[in-house]
C-alpha cells in the first residue's frame, strides 16, 4: 500500500527517523499479537496484513516529534538523539491505536460481509464471521492490555473512552440507516465519534508530554483531521477504483449508510430530482449488486455533491492545521501537516 | 432468575451484607453503562436484562469477605463495618468481569444464532447481528475504561488479559468444530480459556488485598469452580429445560462442539455404537431443528457418558474446596464453599 506520507524535503529529512519508528511499533505489534496456539497465531499473522497507510500510528510518532520543546527538533538531532526522543511509550500508544483500528477493521468486515481488505480476503470471508468476531475481541482485549502496561495510566484510561465512542459513533450510523432525513449536523457527530476519536487520541497520546494545553491543539488538529479523513473514505466508497483503495466498495449505499454526498444531493435537489433519488437510494439499499451506483453518482454530481463534499473535507484539513498553528514551526511539524493534506488527495 | 447462593444459617447470616453489595455492583454497572445517545442508552439498558447468577460479581465479594484477616468477620462485625469490607475496587471488580461476561454473551447470542437469553429476546434477535456486535465491542471497553479508573493498575492488566485468554479459548474451541477425535484435554485447555479464567480472575481480584499467596489461592479455586461450572452448562445444553435454564438448548450439537460427555462417549463406545453415534453428530452438526437431540443423548446416556461428565464436574468442585482448605474458616467462605456446589447441582 502505498504511504500518505509527503515526499517534501522535510519528509526526506525524516525518512530515516520515521522508518526506524515504525520499525519498532510493526516489532512491538509482532509482540503483542502472539499466541502459543496455533490456530489463533495463525489469525494474528492472517491481520498483520491489515496494516495499511498506519494513519494512527503516523500521526501519533509525529505529534510526538513536533510537541518536542526544541522547535528545530528533531532534523537537527543525530539518529541516536532523535531516535531516543520517539520513547518507547510513543511507540506503545502507536500499536494501540492500530490495534482498535484493526479490531473494528475485523468487525466491519463481517457487518459489510466484505471479501476483501488491503488486497487480501477478509478473516470472515477465510474462516467465517464466528472467527471475526471473537478475532476482533481478542485484538481489543489486546490493545488495552498492551496500554494497561504503561505507567501512566492516563493512556489506558483515553483509550477505552476512545473504544466507547467509536462504537457509540457506529450504533448512531446503524439507527439512522436509511435515514434518508438524516442531516449534516448528525453526520458530523457520527463521524467524529467513529473515526476522528481515535485519530484525535493518537495525537493527543502521541503530544502529551509536552503538557495538557498542547496535547488537546493535537487533539483538536486529530478530531478535524479524521473528520475529512471520513468525508475522503465515503467519497472512495462512491467514487474509488477497488483495485486502487484495495477494499471492498460501494458498500454504503447497499448498506443505507447516508455520507455526505447523499445528505447534500437529498437537500440540493429539485423535488422532481429528489424524488427519484430516494427511490434509486431505497433500491440501491440492501441490494449487492451495487447495479444503482452508478445512477446515484450521477444524480450526486448534477447537484455538486461530490465537489461540496470535497470541499468540505479540504475546510477540515484547513481547521485541523489552524488548530497546530501555534506549534513552533518544525520538519515534523510540517510533515504532519503534509499528511494532512494528503488524507484528502489520496485514491486509496 | 433464581440464584445460585446456599440458603444455609451462614447464607442466610451474609444476606443483607451480600444483598447491599450486590445492589453498589448494579448502580455502578448502571452509571458505567450509560449513553448521551438516545439509540445507544437503550441498547445498553435491554443488556441490563442478562444480570442472571451474577456468579462473578458473587465470587469477586464473597472471596473479598472470605480473604479478609479476621478470621470470623464479617458475621461478627456491625452492619456499617462489614459494608466497609467490601471495598469500592471490589465493587468495580464484581462490574468489570460482569460487563466482560455480558460482552461475550452478546456476541455468542450472534455466533450462536441464538433468540433466547436469560427468558428476553437476544440484541442479534431484536436489532440484527451488527448491533449487537458493535455492543458487545462497547461493553468490552466500556469495562476496561471502569478498571483503568481503579489506582491499582494490576487490576486492568489482569482484565484484558483473561480478554486475550478467553478469545483464545473460543478460537480454539472453533478450530476444534466437528472434530471427532478431539480429547479431554484439549477440551480442559478450552474450558480453562473461556470460562474459568474470568471467574478465576474475579476470585483473586476480590482477594487481592489479602496479598499474593492468598489471592493465588482464590485463582486457583475459580479456576476449578468455572470448570466445573462450564461442564455443567454443556450438560444442560445436552439435558437441561429450556424454560428452566433461560436461554436457547441444544447448540452445542447444532455447532459441532465436542463437549464432555461427547468426547467420553466416542472414547467409550463400541466400535459399532461409535459409527453410528458419528453418523448422528454429523448429521446434528448444522441442523437447527435439533431433531437429533434425543437419539444423542440416549447414546451418551448407554455408555455412562452424562454421569461420568457430572462426576468429573464434582471432581472439580472438590478441587475448587480444596485450593481454600488453608483459608481461616468464616461464615463467607462457607457460603463460597456452598456456591461451588450449587454450580454443579443448578438446573438454570
Amino acid at each position: 500500500m502505498p504511504s500518505l506520507l509527503p515526499t517534501s524535503p522535510d519528509a526526506l529529512a525524516l525518512a530515516g527517523l520515521l522508518g526506524r519508528a515504525m520499525a519498532r511499533v510493526e516489532k512491538r505489534l509482532r509482540l503483542q499479537l502472539q499466541s502459543e496456539l496455533p490456530p489463533v497465531q495463525r489469525l494474528l499473522e492472517h491481520v498483520e496484513r491489515y496494516h495499511g497507510k498506519m494513519v494512527r500510528p503516523y500521526v501519533a510518532i509525529l505529534s510526538a516529534l513536533a510537541s518536542l520543546p526544541t522547535p528545530t527538533a528533531p532534523a537537527s538531532l543525530d539518529d541516536a538523539t532523535a531516535d531516543s526522543a520517539v520513547a518507547e511509550p510513543h511507540i506503545v500508544v502507536a500499536c494501540v491505536c492500530e490495534m482498535i483500528h484493526i479490531a473494528t477493521l475485523v468487525h466491519d468486515d463481517v457487518l459489510d460481509d466484505a471479501d476483501t481488505r488491503r488486497q487480501s480476503a477478509t478473516v470472515n470471508s477465510l474462516r467465517g464471521n464466528e472467527a471475526a468476531v471473537i478475532l476482533g475481541d481478542y485484538l481489543f482485549s489486546a490493545a488495552y492490555h498492551l496500554c494497561s502496561q504503561l505507567d501512566d495510566q492516563a493512556v489506558a484510561l483515553l483509550v477505552a473512552q476512545v473504544g466507547m465512542t467509536l462504537c457509540a459513533g457506529e450504533l448512531l450510523q446503524l439507527h439512522h440507516r436509511e435515514n434518508f432525513s438524516l442531516d449534516e449536523a448528525t453526520y458530523y457527530t457520527i463521524v467524529e465519534k467513529k473515526t476522528a476519536s481515535l485519530i484525535a487520541a493518537a495525537c493527543k497520546l502521541g503530544a502529551s508530554g509536552a503538557g495538557e494545553p498542547t496535547a488537546r491543539r493535537f487533539y483538536d488538529f486529530g478530531i478535524a483531521l479524521g473528520i475529512a479523513f471520513q468525508i475522503q473514505d465515503d467519497l472512495l466508497d462512491l467514487t474509488g477504483q477497488e483495485r486502487v483503495v484495495g477494499k471492498s466498495l460501494g458498500k454504503d449505499l447497499e448498506k443505507g449508510k447516508l455520507t455526505l454526498p447523499v445528505i447534500h444531493h437529498l437537500a440540493a435537489a429539485s423535488p422532481p430530482q429528489r424524488a427519484r433519488s430516494l427511490e434509486v437510494l431505497s433500491l440501491a439499499a440492501g441490494d449487492s449488486t451495487h447495479r444503482h451506483g452508478a445512477e446515484v453518482v450521477a444524480a450526486l454530481k448534477s447537484t455538486g455533491s461530490i465537489d461540496h463534499a470535497r470541499h468540505v473535507a479540504e475546510k477540515f484539513v484547513a481547521k485541523a492545521k489552524l488548530a497546530l498553528d501555534p506549534i513552533p514551526d518544525s520538519p515534523a511539524k510540517r510533515v504532519l501537516l503534509g499528511l494532512a493534506d494528503a488524507v484528502v488527495a489520496r485514491a486509496f
